[in-house]
């Protein structure tokens, strides 16, 4: 294909695109097909010979789509919303085009230092505290990893690396060995599978320290299980708080946990993965008051803010911290500048060496929008869930499980977890809107998350409405 | 932006695309500015309104493209080849449109279903032993990962897991940090830095073994500090061969290092990030001989098979290695059909959680050219380092300083490795080709790698006159 069939077929994927967008509403928004669907409709190898353009187009259609779950339909209130915006596509289209890796600044200084910048406007909106910017001769800045995973897992490494010298400058002859069996993490008893999964990876203990009746963690908790493990010789290293959890978006006491964090010399991480985008506005910042006391944080613009995935924002207060636990010189990569203190070299800020020019996504959506189109999306979503709370509340067979706060809605039929399962059965299987559940302690939950750019009031009235109906069907069932 | 702007802009974004590839060769390959050049250029904060598409777009030249270097330049030879096809960035427009994450079968079954297809239809043209395929029942297949680097780590992290178990089945008592303490894992000292990196996360001893008078790992050299290692107490578990080494692409001897693994019971993950591509032709082919012993595989088809970043195609023989070491299930990630068997949740494959329809590319990739024209596509690029190579060779001031197999020459002026400093330096002042230099044991090397999809015998031939002429300078100033 040369530059002229690209123009030709690039303008006929655009309307192919936006007519996909368009008419989303009309598809089913989750897919009708059984494990193992795909195999049989296309052939066992690749073709020897090129095709044309036209089967493959076509074949979207017939092969793809059936299994696609529509994750930007109106009626997707499943997991948390990810974010799909035309200003992200077109700079997606660009990064692809420039299609520079960019590991080092050499390899494209544009690429690091709009990410630099991207990071701090990012981050002014959120009003972060000066030391988490890079600024001009800040020791901070940011970083776009690709998923809240990594940045969980990249915080608890330079944590481990950070700790381990510090141990090893006191007493030479402890081996890493010999310290890491001692190290202990901890996050609450909500934190997302992910950063057990850090700990895993990282090879140190991670405790879960029960959350409260809100399901928060506090400074009780928390500080009881450091004494216990300090008692039996472990040493406390790492702390996630969650600002905004998967399965019912609470948020831990971040002004109790930071202070215990500093006094016992714990690195903090802020995983706000969701809940971020929402720090924008002045009306929910206070959820990041004691972001002061964290070394880092990170949410996901990729989820609520427009920028299409993978765009995972990460800030840390002294970069040197996360470069000293990676870094790794060879001298095909080795440049001029790279000791000068002037430049960032991102590959020493991440798990993968390479990187896409993702920052191009930030801005595009950013200038687009502006900071108050932003807000305004913002708030859209969080009144269409309470909106849905509200429809909810006024219904005597269901209850609210947790507190709403942003977009997402936990709430459950009165009742058994098997009444429940029979619902979100019938839910599921009607196709009409998709949904997930959650246990929050022993009950099994429903979660309705406000997901689409394009879900209006009509579209969560619907789904009461249905939500309402299979209900019925159910607690109907339930009688005979 | 709504829709229809959309359509507008977006056929303004393919033509932009369109023109900048077609005219890249008229901007310099490496950018003339300085560390900082882009933040006085643009604004302190993010707009508070929104600004106009225009203003956007023409800031891309103003502000971005003074600093990008031009991987798709003819005249890039630098690093090792990025991808960049019209076929692969038409499928990016698609995945940015569907936009769904993939961590599960059910978050989307086409996005999952399609990968393990691309990855069986890949691994035939590589003819990878039956046992990485997937197939209808397969215990083995591929999955793809972000880069290179994490495949490896991911690799390290299975068979850290695979033997922790083992050891911990026979001796109940052995802790974990007890076993990890001697753990050992092997790779050549022409391995990339990512395999160190590995190590270091995993929190185990990576040891390099010095690589033949060919820059290639061997039996005798692994043999060896496998009988140390394990008189010392220590637990051989890991070996990383490297086909197409990143400084010189030698090539590690798998015949003689498969056997060992498998006789020493250790896990064998084999990284040919760059040379993996040229296997798709049956006279590269037995290159890949050995691979039968591997336990893992990983290439990189977003350098070298025109899907563009990120692509990094691994294979496994036993999918459950992988799966075991990071399974966690939390509810709100359940559904119906994930213990039937019959389904692959890609996210117990990889570090991350989300990933994005990456399959897209290669379908579109593998189409559009057939294999054919990916084997002319690999063929083209061999043929023209071939002849830089015989161009460096008839001229007597220069050496040839390992064996030329696939794209990549590497050379330099006989004489100190200052002067090779000064012609590099000159080289790369000048921009008008991109180089970058490697280490051979004690020598400065420069490495001529053939990068671009557009390049041309005529673009060799120009940067070889470029070469010499500066060479001249650098002789003409170290006589006088």
């Amino acid at each position: 294909m040369n530059a002229s069939e690209f123009r030709r077929r690039g303008k006929e994927m655009v309307d192919y695109v936006a007519d996909y967008l368009e008419g989303i509403e009309g598809r089913p928004v989750y897919p009708d097909v059984e494990p193992g669907y795909l195999r049989p409709l296309i052939p066992t190898a690749a073709p020897q010979e090129p095709e044309a353009f036209e089967d493959i187009i076509n074949d979207i259609e017939k092969i793809i789509m059936p299994g696609v779950t529509h994750w930007h339909s109106p009626y997707f209130f499943a997991y948390f919303p990810t974010a799909s915006s035309y200003p992200a596509m077109l700079a997606d289209m660009l990064c692809g085009a420039i299609g520079c890796i960019g590991f080092s600044w050499a390899a494209s200084p544009a690429c690091t230092e709009l990410e630099t910048v991207m990071m701090d406007w990012l981050g002014k909106m959120l009003q972060l505290p000066e030391a988490f910017l890079a600024g001009k001769a800040g020791e901070g800045g940011g970083v776009i990893q690709g998923s809240a995973s990594e940045a969980t897992l990249v915080a608890l490494l330079a944590a481990r690396t950070k700790v381990i010298r510090q141990l090893q400058a006191r007493t030479p002859e402890l081996t890493q060995a010999a310290i890491m069996e001692k190290l202990v993490a901890y996050s609450s008893d909500q934190a997302h599978s992910s950063v057990e999964r850090a700990g895993l990876i990282g090879g140190v203990k991670l405790k879960a320290i029960p959350s409260d009746g809100k399901f928060a963690m506090r400074a009780s908790a928390l500080q009881e299980a450091l004494e216990q493990d300090k008692a039996a010789g472990l040493i406390p290293f790492f702390v996630v708080a969650t600002l905004g959890t998967t399965s019912c978006c609470s948020f831990d006491n971040l002004l109790e946990v930071g202070p215990i964090c500093k006094k016992e010399d714990m690195w903090l991480h802020i995983d706000a993965a969701y809940a971020g985008s929402a720090f924008i506005c002045p009306e929910f910042r206070h959820l990041l008051n004691g972001v002061e006391f964290a070394d880092s944080f990170n949410f996901n613009p990729h989820k609520w803010l427009l920028v299409n995935f993978d765009c995972s924002a990460m800030w840390v207060k002294k970069r040197t911290d996360l470069t000293g636990a990676f870094k790794l010189d060879p001298v095909y990569l080795k440049h001029s500048h790279q000791d000068s203190g002037l430049i960032t070299d991102y590959r020493h800020w991440q798990i993968p060496l390479g990187r896409r020019f993702r920052s191009l996504k930030m801005w595009f959506v950013f200038r687009m929008y502006g900071v108050k189109g932003l807000q305004a999306y913002i708030r859209k979503h969080i009144h269409l869930a309470h909106k849905f709370e509200s429809l909810v509340r006024q219904d005597s067979r269901f209850e609210i499980c947790a507190e709403v706060t942003l977009g997402l809605v936990c709430f459950r039929l009165k009742g058994s977890n098997q009444l429940n399962e029979a619902l979100l059965q019938r839910i599921n299987s009607a196709k009409k809107i998709h949904l997930v559940p959650c246990h929050l302690r022993d009950k099994i939950v429903l979660r309705f998350a406000v997901c689409a750019r394009t879900v209006e009031s009509a579209h969560v009235q619907f789904a009461w409405e249905h939500i309402k109906e299979l209900a019925g069907d159910v607690l109907r069932v339930e009688k005979e």
